[in-house]
């Protein structure tokens, strides 16, 4: 039952997923991609090695019927560590509740996964090496290089989908035409970059430092971080600033970053000895936010994940947002049939303002993270958090309303989220929490729920 | 005395001054305009017809000797002449101060009189039909496209300035460069567009409406203007959105534009016999506005004017921002001499937040004309406005701290504009301004502005 053809610019996660989905559908599928076929060559460079999946990613996952097996590959990650100046070591849960966590996979592990499902049907056809020259907006085809051969053909569909990433070609065609369509784009760079370092396997496979958490050495103006992988290493990144005292352009020979790093990080560096041969061999990564819009055009074109909305990845909410990406898609076939002219505005509708809000929350979580988890208020801010998610079913904190309830969209969760927080310090800060009773708090949060729900 | 050598791209308003202005100072100057010779050919398209220039383009004008020159070509605009639906006129002077006004001028006429003066100069070389197609940043190196000839050269100096507009080549060479230069841009389209009309003149030159006036038409949701020529002509300008009501998508026939100007443009149609004749002739143009960051590169390039910070039309500020960068960047050789390394950072640190700040003022006037202008409350506001000027020497509005108060950067006269809009309006809404003597009014306001110079 072959009712359709889509186009699919980009074989990474969300792609691949879609894909999958689509050729489920019934569609016939052809998926393009720029780089060889990484279950053969490993693609190099600029993206992390390991990501947070959560709830979100889970459940497009579980639409495809692959979340079981992706679930076996991931450690469950309970809470951040936190590693102080001093070497304490201070446990802060991601919820009240036990069976909230968040899983640190492997990114080419889970391509792969994906890829070998995509291989196994009959109405999907890979594309490896096969780079977007230019998008036909409004005939759904497009010019595909071949960087093997250099030939250039045009291909044609129902419908292209550009899921390429934070460089889209396929945007790039929608831009080249910005007074036609009134293309609004911006792109915006942290003067933060970020370096990845590892440490490795203990004997046997060991976990050196705890297995089950997100590893921070939050040192306000910067910070490291540590996810674990599977064979018992972890992949650390730093997060630092290009200039002044931590920075990449200062930390230039092995002396400086030697003395750097045994003054910022030390309990670190007993687990690290081969840091300063990696911190040379490794580049520096940026980290930035794309936003646009349209994100379609003519009914023939559409760009989603990234591509459409590329953010920092502090809130481990990048691979989650492109997934869901995928999951509202689905959801509109299963309404609209595939009625492209009304699914794609639609699309669009329900994702934007849901895509900017997680781009906003993942720039407000780098503040929190590289600084105000060190912070008292900010701290029994956390732990009353916890309390009222141990005591009340109904009570979420921002980061479990984004991360644990996947059926808020973000855009409603960065409102309560950033309500229960500001209310939360307040009384944090000036102290009128230590005449209350958890009821009482947890009356005035659900108040602010309320306010929320009837806007 | 030739101390160095400049590319300016792009030979417009700001361009042509800027050629002027650093060939004065006896620099070499190579100035490209990728179109014809404008006092030859007109130039076509985009652009509108008359603009309004005001102190800050005044003063840089002044700079090289050709403010009194221009005025003569000026036609002054006391205020704004309101134009109720019902047809009665109201007039809203800029200032309460009788030597404040704003000037309409055409764009070509003053673009004809710089070429002219530039013409003049032994260092300065004029290069029309002379396209940049990329800068060698580094390098102080463009590369550019003879448009008849068809020829490529490479052309270097010490210092590429591009002053190329909204769609900057200059700019495009710094943003392919993104990940290195960290390169911050966004582009944004009002959900409205433009197009131009024309009030003929009278017999023997007469102007059919008040000639020392900028018209307006508010009618909430869309409006007109209109701007003198000298020829006794009005350039009336239509900003409506492209889809509604009033958009310019449904006024897609004779009839249909015919019946909606009938309702909304009545008292202007006996003035414009030929209006459907020029609508269904001329384009829809597009508004928006860019704003990027860096400005500067290596020491050897740098955007100014409309390359750097395109703004859309509604605070009648354009030219005058980028003239005055013009001015800025004269008063940093006056300071700095030719020390590009540190004069093209400091340019941007002086420049950048301004810039941003008039983007905004003009995003918000934009509001003020099409809708408040009308409001009553607003009413009452400027008067109050017009007698606080009238009576003390040392008050301003909002409109006239960014208009005629030049030495203020726009930054601070955002930032004291709106506080002072914010308040008065405030007790014009709820009434309280009718129990205080203007002398309390005026000691309120002047208490706003001590808050801000403090600060």
């Amino acid at each position: 039952m072959k009712k359709n053809k889509i186009i699919i610019v980009g074989a990474g996660l969300s792609g691949t997923l879609l894909a999958i989905r689509m050729a489920q559908r019934g569609i016939e599928v052809s998926l393009h991609e720029k780089r060889s076929d990484m279950r053969k060559d490993a693609w190099e460079g600029g993206r992390s090695i390991n990501l947070a999946l959560s709830e979100r990613g889970l459940i497009a996952l579980d639409r495809v019927g692959l979340k079981e097996e992706v679930l076996k590959e991931c450690i469950p990650m309970k809470g951040r560590m936190i590693h102080s100046e001093t070497g304490e070591l201070r446990f802060s849960p991601y919820s009240g509740r036990e069976e909230d966590f968040i899983n640190s996979v492997s990114r080419s592990g889970l391509n792969i996964t994906l890829l070998d499902e995509a291989e196994k049907m009959d109405n999907l056809t890979l594309h490896f090496h096969s780079s977007c020259q230019k998008v036909e907006l409004e005939n759904g085809a497009i010019h595909v290089k071949n960087m093997q051969s250099g030939e250039v053909r045009r291909e044609e569909a129902d419908l292209v989908i550009g899921t390429d990433g934070a460089g889209s070609a396929v945007r790039s065609s929608m831009m080249a035409r910005t007074p036609e369509l009134l293309f609004n784009f911006s792109q915006d760079f942290l003067r933060h970059g970020y370096k990845e370092l590892s440490i490795h396997p203990g004997d046997g496979g060991a976990f050196k430092i705890e297995k089950n958490a997100l590893h921070i050495w939050p040192r306000h103006e910067f910070m490291m971080i540590a996810l674990p992988n599977l064979d018992g290493s972890f992949t650390l990144t730093m997060f630092h600033p290009y200039k002044g005292k931590a920075g990449f352009d200062e930390l230039t020979t092995r002396e400086k970053v030697k003395a750097f790093f045994e003054e910022a990080y030390a309990d670190l560096l007993p687990f690290i000895p081969h840091y300063l041969d990696e911190y040379f061999e490794n580049p520096v990564g940026i980290l930035g936010t794309i936003r646009c819009l349209p994100w379609q055009a003519f009914g023939k074109t559409l760009i989603m994940g990234d591509a459409a909305h590329a953010i920092v990845p502090f809130y481990g909410q990048g691979m989650n947002a492109s997934f869901e990406d995928v999951r509202v898609f689905d959801d509109l076939m299963q309404e609209m049939g595939d009625d492209w002219d009304k699914i794609l505005p639609e699309f669009e509708r329900r994702r934007h303002a849901n895509a900017n809000a997680i781009a906003d929350l993942a720039l407000d979580n780098f503040m929190e993270m590289q600084d105000k988890v060190a912070d008292e208020a900010f701290i029994l801010k956390r732990k009353i958090e916890m309390e009222l998610e141990q005591t009340y079913p109904d009570y979420y904190s921002k980061y479990s309303l984004v991360t644990f309830r996947p059926e808020l969209p973000y855009a409603q969760a960065m409102k309560l989220g950033r309500l229960q927080d500001k209310h939360l310090l307040d009384i944090c800060k000036n102290g009128s929490i230590h005449q209350m009773n958890l009821e009482e708090v947890h009356h005035q949060m659900i108040g602010l729920q309320d306010v929320i729900e009837m806007a």
